[in-house]
Order: C-alpha cells, then sequence, then structure tokens
C-alpha cells in the first residue's frame, strides 16, 4: 500500500485542522494521538473515518496485530512516513499512531440513572489537562456520565485526550448549557445534587452520600457559581490545614470521587 | 529609584539563567514568579537576594504593600519596565513581580519527628508540573517533609515553583541518594513505610495507618522500584473498576494522603 510523503496531502491537512476547536465543531471528527489512546478508541467503537499509521515508527506488537483486525473489519487506514507524521503530531517522541475519529455526545435527558449512579458534572473548566485528567479518574471511578457545562473546554482537544490517556472514548458524555438547565436535569432524574467548595461547612469525612448523585466541581479560579453550589442537596469540602490550603482542581475531584466511593457507598 | 530598560542587565541575564537546572544547582538560587509564591517566599523567611517589580504591570495593592514592608527590612529590589520583566517571564499575562531567591533545603537526619509526623517520598519523579502539585497537596494534608531521591527532578524549576503555589517555600524539601538511603532513613527514625502500586495487596480504605510513617510514590510511567515497594510496612493500592484502572500520579497521591490523614489519624 502506498505511502503518503507530502504533508500537503489533503487528508493530511484535514486531520491538522482538528487541533483547532471550531474546526472540530465544524466537523463533529478529532485527532487522536498515541497508542493507547486510539486502542481505546477502537475498543469502544468510536466511529474511525481512517487511522494513520507511520510504518517506520510504530513499533508496538500489540498496536500493530489491532490495527490490522481493524482493517480486516473495515476501518480505512494511511500510510504515513515518518516526516509526515511528526508534521501532525504534538509529541517530542511520535509513536506512530495516530487517528481520525468521531466526537460521541450523549443526550444528558436519556442517560439512565441506576440507584448507585454517579454523574459528575463540570461548569466552567478551562484546562485542558485538568478536564483529561478528570475524565480519567472518573473513569477510576466508574462514573455513569460527565455533563459539561458553562465554558468548559473542550473533551475532544488533543490535549485533554492525551491526559485522559483515552478514557474519554469509554465514558458518556453529555453537556448542559447553564446551571439552570443542570438543576433542572438533578430534578428530573431524582438525583442528590453535591455541590464542592473549600468554604462548605461540610467535610467529605462526615458527609452522608445520597445516590444516585451528581457531584459538581468548578474552574479553579473562581470555584462554582454561588446559585450553583447553594443549590447543593450537599455542600462539601476537603478537610484541610495548610499555608496554602488549596487543592489542584483534578487533585480535589479525586479524593471527592474516592470520598464518595467510600466503603458505604452501594457501589464498593 | 531606576527603572531597568536594558534586557542586557547584568542582574536581568543572572535571573533569567535561572530557567536552567545546572545554573540553579550552580549557585543555589531559583527564580521565583507570580504575586502569590513571592509572598509566600517571603513570608516564609525564605533568604531573597532581589525582588523584580515591574511597577507598570503590577497592580495588586496586597502585593505592592508587602514589597513595600520587605523593603524597609532591607530586601533588595530591582525596578524593571515592562518588556524587561517579560522577557523574564515564562507567563501569558505577566504580572510584574518576581524574585530571585535562595533555594532552602533540608537535612533529611535532622528532620524532626513527632508520633503523628508523615514524610512523603517521591522517587524518580519526572514533571515538574507533578512535582509542584504533590507539594501543593502535601501543605494541604500538613506533611512534615518531602524527601526527594532518585532522579526526581528539581522543586526550584520555575514550572514546579508555579504548580506549588509557592508552597514549596513553606515545606521542609530534604534528599536521599537512593532507595537504600531512604530504607536507612526510615529504620533510624521509626517511621512505617508505605509504599504504594496499582498492584499491590492492600487496599487504602482497610488499611490501618501507624505514625510516624513515610509514603513513598514512584514515577508515572515505571512506579516504585520493586525493591522499594517491597520494603513497605504497608503496600497499598487505591480500589478502582474502570477500563483504564489508572490515576494521574498527582491525583493518585492525593488521595493516598487523604485517606492517610483519615479520622483514625491522630492528626485530625
Amino acid at each position: 500500500m502506498d505511502i503518503i510523503t507530502s504533508p500537503q496531502n489533503s487528508r493530511i491537512r484535514e486531520a491538522r485542522k482538528l487541533a483547532n476547536r471550531k474546526h472540530r465543531q465544524a466537523t463533529g471528527l478529532c485527532l487522536v494521538e498515541g497508542i493507547q489512546p486510539v486502542l481505546r478508541a477502537l475498543d469502544n467503537g468510536v466511529p474511525i473515518e481512517h487511522l494513520i499509521v507511520a510504518p517506520d515508527l510504530l513499533t508496538s506488537d500489540v498496536a500493530r496485530e489491532r490495527i490490522e483486525t481493524a482493517v480486516r473489519s473495515g476501518t480505512a487506514v494511511l500510510r504515513v512516513s515518518p516526516e509526515v507524521y511528526a508534521g501532525l503530531s504534538e509529541r517530542d517522541n511520535p509513536v506512530g499512531l495516530a487517528a481520525v475519529a468521531r466526537q460521541v455526545w450523549q443526550d444528558a435527558d436519556r442517560l439512565s440513572c441506576e440507584a448507585d449512579s454517579l454523574f459528575v458534572v463540570l461548569h466552567d473548566i478551562g484546562s485542558p489537562g485538568n478536564l483529561g485528567t478528570i475524565l480519567r479518574t472518573a473513569d477510576a471511578f466508574a462514573v455513569s456520565a460527565i455533563i459539561l457545562t458553562g465554558s468548559t473546554t473542550d473533551p475532544y482537544d488533543t490535549a485533554c485526550i492525551k491526559a485522559s490517556m483515552g478514557t474519554v472514548f469509554g465514558l458518556n458524555i453529555a453537556s448542559l448549557r447553564d446551571y439552570s438547565d443542570v438543576l433542572q436535569w438533578c430534578r428530573q432524574k431524582g438525583l442528590t445534587l453535591v455541590t464542592t467548595s473549600s468554604r462548605a461547612s461540610q467535610d467529605t469525612r462526615q458527609a452522608k452520600w445520597r445516590f444516585p448523585a451528581a457531584v459538581a466541581f468548578g474552574s479553579e479560579a473562581q470555584g462554582l457559581p454561588p446559585e450553583l453550589l447553594a443549590a447543593g442537596d450537599l455542600q462539601v469540602r476537603i478537610p484541610m490545614r495548610g499555608q496554602a490550603s488549596s487543592l489542584n482542581l483534578s487533585v480535589a475531584a479525586g479524593i471527592v470521587l474516592y470520598a464518595m466511593r467510600g466503603e458505604d457507598s452501594p457501589c464498593v
């Protein structure tokens, strides 16, 4: 099969343009890079426009076999030179495997809800790295879905996909416009709304969690908007006692999810 | 007072060179940037060679007052033009306050140890952002000291100082060469050594913590070396059940420190 050696190839140029959020929105596609994220997209049945493989760079036997299987079931592959691949990659040591994949979004209203479901609401999260790290944690704690609201950044940003270790492709992702939609959605689903703030009165160690639940986190700089914070059935903080008494957002989210998935939770 | 307008000024060039790790090691200095980190260095009595202030950029009244107080007690200040400051800054929106400060290192053998002390050992941590985030968390959970070992990156890297929100200046930082030194140090201090791995047998929720303790984390890619992991009096994992079943290193460290500072801990 032919190897693409020109960075001006139209499909390569299209793939490169997916670094731009507007272009992702216009096309509904995203660029996935790296062995683990691409394999996770394949494993989750995410629609793939085409795989992009640099045979001279890709040394992983596991990845090669998985690609062959995908090709046999009809997935398109572009084979490219190391130079063309390097022009596409954001990494210092490109591994030679990427994909153009279709973004998958769920309708928040249609998400199924069980007695032990835990949803995560993310409001105005600005950093793709933070968002991806929270997605990875949400996967580790078996979160039912992630609801993005306000001006939260794009989960299909390359940096977010990378920080998520590809778990974005195994999670249910939905969006709601603002916090009033979030409150209405919680009522409809019968969810306990847990809101988080370093100034909340209730300590995560003493909180009596009730499921199904949605837990909301705000931007690192601003936290949750006061109206959303106040609407929480439970308003919790993580007990701290240092000089700074503040945690990185993705660390705080990890601790709250760990606390909610505790021994008393019906899940564990 | 004169405003420095030339980026070739010798003290500005020296400050810029502190972005380089070798230069930091040779001089024992570091470059601190941003209001919060600089104020935290001042508040903790860290020796300051000089503050670097761009009066046209610095709008915070709190910061201006704190600088005046420092000047009255003898701290040197370089006033610089916005252009000179921008050449020094790694930020998109420079705030106009930096400092050249002396690195403070403790001798691990001389660290004091109380009945409830908790130490954090970090082995081969490569990312300054991860390291800084862990320092910030360690501050929030009142960790007694951080022991850096193996090839762990420099805590006085600008990116680490930033991610730590300046808490690096309030923490005791020490280093030990390798894990055999860590084991000997734990024995000398009478510490319970807690080692962490996603494959450890004991669950953080069931672990019976004993203090004083040291908890060790390894690099994200490799984890702890087998010898150090096996030497743990307690070897713990965080219970997970997702597709990826992995957590970002600083998230994992946050959860373990939260678990160790739990209700049964003599500290809380």
